[in-house]
């Protein structure tokens, strides 16, 4: 591995970070809290470490695809460990395992919490830990691209490992260009929602907070008791609808902004990712009526939240749905596992890949019927390569063999069944709450330093989709690479 | 298809059948029981039936991929049917969803009960649940291809969607005799069974009884609490070596009488089997052990009957191990899905399937590594060809999607999430008990007519490894077949 290139890329990273700490360093002189001197601390502390690495010399700029995963995973752990100093620094978090897992879970945009009561913190802390879920979601390291002057061809391998899905697409022929295409989508997103929430009633820091958290896919709130703290119906239903936009693939808006719309309705993914939150809130919404949970009306409102929450990843709650009957349930655990779409900010497994997969399985029924016809896979009107299935069918195997083993070390806490699996869930495919103890009303606090660790491995490997997590691991990178 | 074919064969299966129920005949005339006139009314039934399908004219003789598959999967649904005939004319089991259930769990060598009290029924018709048990574990079909006399090429399919595990090789040229071989391995395996039992002291029905649950790795027993009904460490002993001997490749067993001893420690599948068993129980020993459950020898003692029962998917309990901690369960819960080899009487996913996905990974992960290698992928020395790998990865896909449809069906019966999703792994993967409510000291009862006929698909989808069950239900195989 190129180690000089990496440490020097590292530092970039981390000089980013530090300039990502200013707004909540100003929301802290705002409100006058005591984060002030934790942010002016971190900063101080991000920029030193982050020159010092920069100024690595590194003559051989080559980035290979092991450089690319492996810097990207480094990345992340190192942004997860230099954010977690402003919890250090103003004692809202004192644990240093704790304070990197609620920095890792902004990051990945988890939103899941070792906080027992977040309301106790300082305005600026919380705004930190929303603004890590909003960097996080579209990508830190796209966020280092967009605003780098320019980089090299070696580093489309980052772009491709810290996107979400299994393709990227440039939107134009240059990466920075791509990278700030993106972003500005993003922004343009979350203004319109802070606009909307301030409309509807809620405090512009409250806004940007739950703005972050919803177009991030992340769902931390500064509330106890997330967004049902509000009891507003417009409330819940413009977060309700910006979660699933968030949940879209941003290049579709990118066409939509060029004037393409039958880009949407002709996109294979986006017809999966309606069509399922579609029947799981119809069904959703039956069982709780029938179930005699709710009135229609409450059961429609609740359902459509929840189903909207679950599948982008977010994580938000308007209501313990710990409680509902177990179909519903079995339905939030599905949908747990699909995800929003590639491209989004959201987790999980993803739509395209559930696509593929019914696409692979009906070529291989349709191969055994009629051996020798040849059958070619197309999404969109395209064919899909032949590399490209199996990584995505390796991918399934990969998420559910890292599932079954976390939630095996998991188990050794003593939690039951539900608790052990469903926190890993909640966590690879970075949506916060799970089931059981682990249920929206409930946190991680009582988790051990051990599955905390494990929990901030798999919230990571989720988010970045795992292979650059194993690739950083593996035997294979180090031995090939003579180190 | 070519359905006057596939009924003219299904009148043989049936009157192959009725052969069979002439042991059973014979032990309630022995015992005096109430099963005599059950067996004959039943006998002469399938008879008549077999004999008016059998006289069928079939002028194309032609059996090809889709006729087998739909074939096979008839002729299950078939003859269980018919074997549920027993229990409804002695009224051991009223309701005909119940005894179709029972007759289901005992051909697909599961042992999933709707029975409260077996030690009610007369000798006669345990003696028929647990011959069940024993005729589909090597595979009602294979038994029916070993007792005819000649059979056409195209009968292949037939063996091949039968057999357990992805791949199978004839062992001799004539599958007729193929299919000899495999059954006299079994017979002889089950004899020596009998002979320790006896040995143990096990009076010979029960011994017999037990054989027959054991070397078909079904679990059935004529006890109320199984295999601890007796609490002679012998007889577990035994049981657990045999349940343990059946979950093998039973060509092995075949190389073996030819003299080639190299072929059990130089087989991938075998070698995968045997660290999966020892680590399985070397974990929950630790376990039970370190949480108090039991002292170190009965923490090994209960841990390997309950990995050997499970892994091979025979379900026999010693103990109630729905109270053991998070870990161990978890531990069974993977075993569960894994299950024995092919070509064994076990069944779940198959240990070879395992093996096949983790060289599938690692040649992914080897492919981004250094992509313009070409990386083949080998199984005691033989390179396997992509149509197998293709298949091997659909089938882990179709029995998750399965597993997950079922489990939310199943939970409409408003039983919580561990007996839901249990309930259909315990189905799916032929074990029989679960966890929660359908634990090894629980049964099926309970659930509704619509779960019992949906929990009796997943059993034969199991059995048959899904794909012919999906064929047969398949619009492709109708309209292609103009039919």
């Amino acid at each position: 591995m190129n180690i000089r290139m990496i440490l020097k890329s590292l530092g970039i990273v981390i000089i980013v970070e530090a300039i990502c700490m200013i707004p909540s360093l100003i929301v802290s002189i705002v409100y006058g809290d005591n984060g002030t001197f934790a942010f002016v601390y971190s900063i101080i502390i991000c920029l030193v470490t982050g020159l010092a690495m920069y100024r690595i010399k590194a003559d051989n700029k080559n980035f290979y695809a092991r450089d690319g995963f492996s810097f990207v995973a480094l990345s992340w752990v190192t942004v997860s460990v230099f954010g977690s100093l402003p919890y250090i620094f103003s004692s809202s978090i004192t644990s240093f395992i704790d304070a990197v897992f609620e920095t890792v879970s902004g990051f990945t945009t988890t939103g899941a919490t070792i906080l027992k009561q977040v309301e106790r913190l300082p305005e600026s802390i919380l705004f930190w830990r929303s603004f890590t879920t909003w960097m996080g979601g579209m990508g830190v390291l796209v966020l280092t691209l967009a605003v780098l002057p320019t980089v090299g061809a070696g580093f489309f391998h980052v772009l491709k490992a810290e996107s979400t899905g299994p393709n990227i697409e440039k939107l134009v022929p240059k990466l920075g260009q791509t990278a700030k295409i993106l972003y500005s989508i993003y922004i343009v997103i979350t203004a319109i929602l802070v606009s909307a929430l301030l409309i509807a009633g809620m405090p512009l820091y409250d806004a940007l907070v739950h703005a972050f958290g919803t177009t991030g896919t992340g769902g931390f709130s500064s509330r106890n008791s997330s967004i049902a703290a509000y009891g507003n119906i417009y409330i819940e239903v413009i977060i309700t609808v910006f979660m699933f936009l968030s949940g879209v693939n941003f290049s579709l808006y990118y066409q939509l902004l060029k004037g393409n719309f039958k880009g949407f309705y002709k996109n294979q993914e986006f017809k999966f990712y309606v069509s399922t939150v579609l029947i799981a809130i119809l069904l959703i919404t039956l069982d709780l009526n029938a179930q005699g949970f709710f009135s229609l009306g409450e059961s429609i409102r609740y359902s459509s939240f929840q189903v909207s929450s679950i599948i982008t990843t977010t994580g938000f709650s308007t209501t313990d749905f710990n409680l509902w009957p177990t179909f519903s349930k079995i339905i939030l655990i599905l949908l747990m596992f699909i995800g929003g779409s590639a491209g989004s900010t959201s987790g999980g497994i993803k739509c395209i890949r559930f696509v593929l997969l019914f696409k692979i399985i009906k070529r291989d029924i349709l191969n055994i019927i009629h051996p020798k016809a040849v059958h070619t896979i197309k999404i969109d009107g395209k064919t899909v390569n032949e590399d490209t299935l199996a990584h995505t069918m390796s991918f399934f195997f990969i998420y559910f063999a890292v599932f079954a083993l976390s939630s095996l070390f998991i188990s050794l806490d003593g939690n039951d069944l539900v608790t052990s699996a469903t926190s890993v869930v909640a966590t690879l495919s970075n949506i916060g709450p799970g089931f059981g103890n682990v249920g929206p009303m409930g946190n991680f606090s009582s988790f051990s330093w051990f599955s905390k660790t494990l929990l901030s491995f798999c919230m990571i490997a989720g988010r970045l989709e795992i292979l650059p997590m194993l690739i950083l691991f593996s035997s294979y990178s180090f031995k090939k690479a003579g180190i």
